[in-house]
C-alpha cells in the first residue's frame, strides 16, 4: 500500500449563533438566580436561546414549544429577520402543519447546548472560564425545566401543545411528566420512555470516541483547539445510527468515489457511503461543542419515565394532555417502533385520547427531518384537530 | 462532575500462537516462493498457520477446510496438544456435528491475520522489519488462495467440504468461485456475496477510530506500542454489530453496575451494558494486531461475488458443490438474512442442491458462535448427509 496517512484536513470552528435568535435569562429557584438540576447541581444565571413565529393570542392559549433533537439549535424555521431555512423548516410556518397564522410558536435551545443556552462551553460566572467537565449532571428533565421556565419568563403559563422528536420527543414527556396542569396537547415524534441498551451502547461509544481525542484533554479543552477528529468519527456513528440500511442500499449500494475523491490516506475514503458519511459529518463536527455532546448524549441514556412513577405505565399515567401524537417510524433501530406503541399503549391504558402513527419512512430515525410527504399529513391533521378544540373552547366573545 | 480523567488501564499484548497451531510454507506463484495478490501485491515467503483435527482417510476424500471470521486464529477446538476450548467448540470434534472420528478438518488462520500467518505484523524478509502498512491490499479471495495452497502443501487437493462463518463464509464462498472442482460440498453461515454499505460503513467506522489512534503512527506503531485503545473502542464498534438488541434487553435492560465497577472517569461506565462491552472488547484489543484488523475489515469489504461473472448470480452459477448448506440468522444486522437468501436462491437458480436455514437465534451476527442449540442440529444434519454420499461412493473394496 505505501500510502502515508496526511493530516485530516483542519476543521474550522464556526459555532455561529443564528440571527433571530434571542436570549431569555431564567429566574431560577427558590426566588434566586439559582437553577437546580435534578441530580443535585446547579447552575446561576442561565441563559435559555429561542426563537418565536406568530403572535401570541390575547388569551394566550396558542402557543405550542418545541424541543429539539440532540443536534439542531432554535432556529426551526426561516423568518423576516433570518430567511435561512431552519431545521425544521417544512414543518412551521405560515400555512404549514405547525401554523405560526393560528399558533404562537417557540422553539428553545435545549439546556447544556452550544447554541446560545447555557452548557458546557458557557463561562461559568463564577470561575470566568468555561463550565467543561464543571458542568452539573445533566438530565432530560432538566432540559424540559428551563424550556418551561424560559416560557415563564416570556409570559407563557399554558402551552397549547408540547412538540418533540427523538431528545425533544424525550423532552416533551418530561414536560408532560413535570408540569402536566400546563399542556393541552403532546406530540412525541421517534422518541422513548427510557434508553435501551443498544442505543445507549451506541451513544456511550460515540462519547468514548470524543473522549479519546487527545484535544478533548479530560473536557477542558480550549476553544481553538477543540476535538474535532473525534466529534467527526462520533459524529459518523450518530449517522448510522440515525438512518436505515435500505436508504442506504438505495442511495449507494456499492458505488466507489470516483478518483479525484478518493483519499490518498491508508484506508480512507473509497465507496461513496464513506464519503458521505464524512461530508454529513464534517457539518456537524465543526460547529457543535463537545462537551454539549457529551452532557446531552448522556442525558438521554439516564432518560426513564420510570422514575416518575415507579413504573413507564404509572408515569406515563401521569401524563394528563387531553389527546396526544405519537408517531413512530418502521426503520428507526435507535428509537424502535416498539417503543414508539409503548408511549401510545401507555397513555391508552391510562385512559387519554391516542393518535398513533406508525410510518414507514425509508429514512430511520432522523425520518421526521426528511420525510415531508409521511409526516406533513399526519402533524397537520392532528393540529387542525386541536385547533378546532381550541376555537370553540377560547372565542374571545368580544371579538367582531 | 469535577471528575478528572484517570489514565486508561494499561493493556498488555499477549498475542500467542496456540500450541497445537502449526506453519506451513506456501510454494507460491510460477514455480516461485512469490505469492501473488488479487489487486496486484506480492509476497515472498508466506506461511500460514493451521491447526488440525481427525485422520486423513486414505483415498484423502475426508478433508474439510474451515475458514474462520475476523477474530479467531486456527485454534478451532481442542485436542490432546491443546486441551484449552476453541473457537467452534461445541461444533467441531469427535461426535460432534463436524466428526473429527469421520473426517479430517482443518482450520487456517487468514492471510493477514496475526495468529501465525504471515500478515501486516510479520516480518517482511525484503526488510527486515514488520510490513506495517507495506503489506499489499488484501482480499477475501487471497486468503481462500492462501488456504487452498496449504492445503496443497499438506498434500490435499480436493476438499470433502468449505466451511465459513462471517469472513469465513465469504472466504469459503471465494474459495468455491476460484477452485471450483476441488470441493464437494459447501456450508455458508451469516456471510455475503458483498457488503452492503451499512455495514461497509461499521467497518470503515472501526477502522477510523483505530486511525485516530494517535499511537497506530499512521500504521507503523512498535510492537511494544500498539494503538489499544483505538483497537479498544473499534472492537466495541464491532460488537454492537455482532450482536442484537433483544439479546441486550434481555440480559442487561437498564442495570447499572454496582458502585465498584462504576468508573470514575467522567462519563465512564455506569450501565451494565457498557461493562459488557468494555470487559469483551478488552479480551481482543490486548490480542490482535491493530493492521491485521485493518486490512482483514477492508478485505471483506471489497469483496463482491458479481467479480467473478459480472453479476452475483454470475458469480454464484460458477459454484459447483454438489450441495450447499446456507444459514442465516434472523437478529443478524451485519449480514442480515435477505443476504442469506440471496445466496441459496442464486445457486437455486444456477440449478444447485441447496439446504437453507433460517435460525432464529437471539444471538445476532455472532450467533454461530453461541447457539448450539439451534446450530448444531442444521450442521450435524448435513454432514451426515454428505457423509453417506461419501460413503457410498469412495467405500474402499479392500477394507475389512
Amino acid at each position: 500500500m505505501q500510502k502515508s496517512r496526511k493530516p485530516d484536513q483542519v476543521l474550522q470552528r464556526k459555532r455561529i449563533i443564528p440571527p433571530a435568535t434571542k436570549l431569555v435569562s431564567l429566574f431560577g429557584d427558590y426566588g434566586s438566580t439559582e437553577f437546580v438540576l435534578r441530580r443535585g447541581g446547579h447552575l446561576r444565571n442561565v441563559q435559555i436561546a429561542y426563537e418565536s413565529w406568530g403572535e401570541l393570542s390575547l388569551n394566550q392559549d396558542n402557543a405550542v414549544l418545541i424541543f429539539t433533537g440532540l443536534s439542531p439549535g432554535a432556529h426551526a424555521c426561516s423568518s423576516v429577520e433570518d430567511p435561512t431555512p431552519g431545521w425544521w423548516e417544512y414543518m412551521i410556518g405560515p400555512g404549514k402543519p405547525i401554523d405560526t397564522n393560528r399558533f404562537f410558536v417557540v422553539c428553545v435551545n435545549s439546556l447544556g447546548g452550544c447554541f446560545g443556552s447555557t452548557g458546557p462551553s458557557s463561562i461559568n460566572t463564577e470561575t470566568g472560564k468555561p463550565y467543561g467537565l464543571d458542568f452539573p449532571e445533566l438530565t432530560i428533565e432538566d432540559i424540559a425545566k428551563a424550556g418551561h421556565h424560559a416560557l415563564h419568563e416570556l409570559g407563557i403559563d399554558h402551552l397549547h401543545a408540547v412538540v418533540g422528536a427523538s431528545m425533544g420527543g424525550m423532552t416533551a414527556l418530561a414536560y408532560a411528566l413535570q408540569y402536566p396542569d400546563e399542556l393541552d396537547y403532546l406530540v412525541s415524534i421517534s422518541s422513548a420512555t427510557r434508553a435501551l441498551p443498544f442505543t445507549i451502547a451506541i451513544r456511550s461509544l460515540q462519547r468514548e470516541i470524543v473522549r479519546n481525542d487527545p484535544i478533548w484533554q479530560s473536557g477542558f479543552y480550549k476553544q481553538e483547539a477543540e476535538p474535532v477528529q473525534g466529534m467527526l468519527t462520533a459524529r459518523k456513528l450518530g449517522l448510522l445510527s440515525y438512518r436505515a440500511s435500505e436508504e442506504w442500499l438505495q442511495r449507494f449500494n456499492r458505488a466507489k468515489v470516483p478518483t479525484e475523491r478518493k483519499q490518498e490516506t491508508a484506508f480512507g475514503i473509497e465507496f461513496e457511503i464513506e464519503s458521505y458519511l464524512d461530508y454529513n459529518a464534517r457539518k456537524f463536527a465543526e460547529v457543535f461543542d463537545a462537551n454539549s455532546y457529551l452532557y446531552l448524549s448522556r442525558a438521554m441514556d439516564l432518560f426513564d419515565v420510570a422514575e416518575h412513577g415507579g413504573t413507564v405505565n404509572a408515569g406515563l399515567a401521569r401524563i394528563l394532555a387531553k389527546r396526544s401524537l405519537i408517531i413512530g417510524v418502521e426503520t428507526d433501530i435507535l428509537f424502535p417502533i416498539e417503543q414508539q406503541i409503548e408511549i401510545a399503549e401507555g397513555l391508552k391504558k391510562a385512559g387519554r385520547a391516542v393518535d398513533f402513527h406508525y410510518l414507514n419512512s425509508i429514512n430511520g430515525h432522523d425520518s421526521f427531518l426528511i420525510d415531508k410527504e409521511h409526516f406533513s399529513p399526519v402533524v397537520e391533521g392532528f393540529f387542525q384537530k386541536t385547533s378546532i378544540a381550541l376555537e370553540s373552547s377560547s372565542r374571545d366573545p368580544y371579538a367582531n
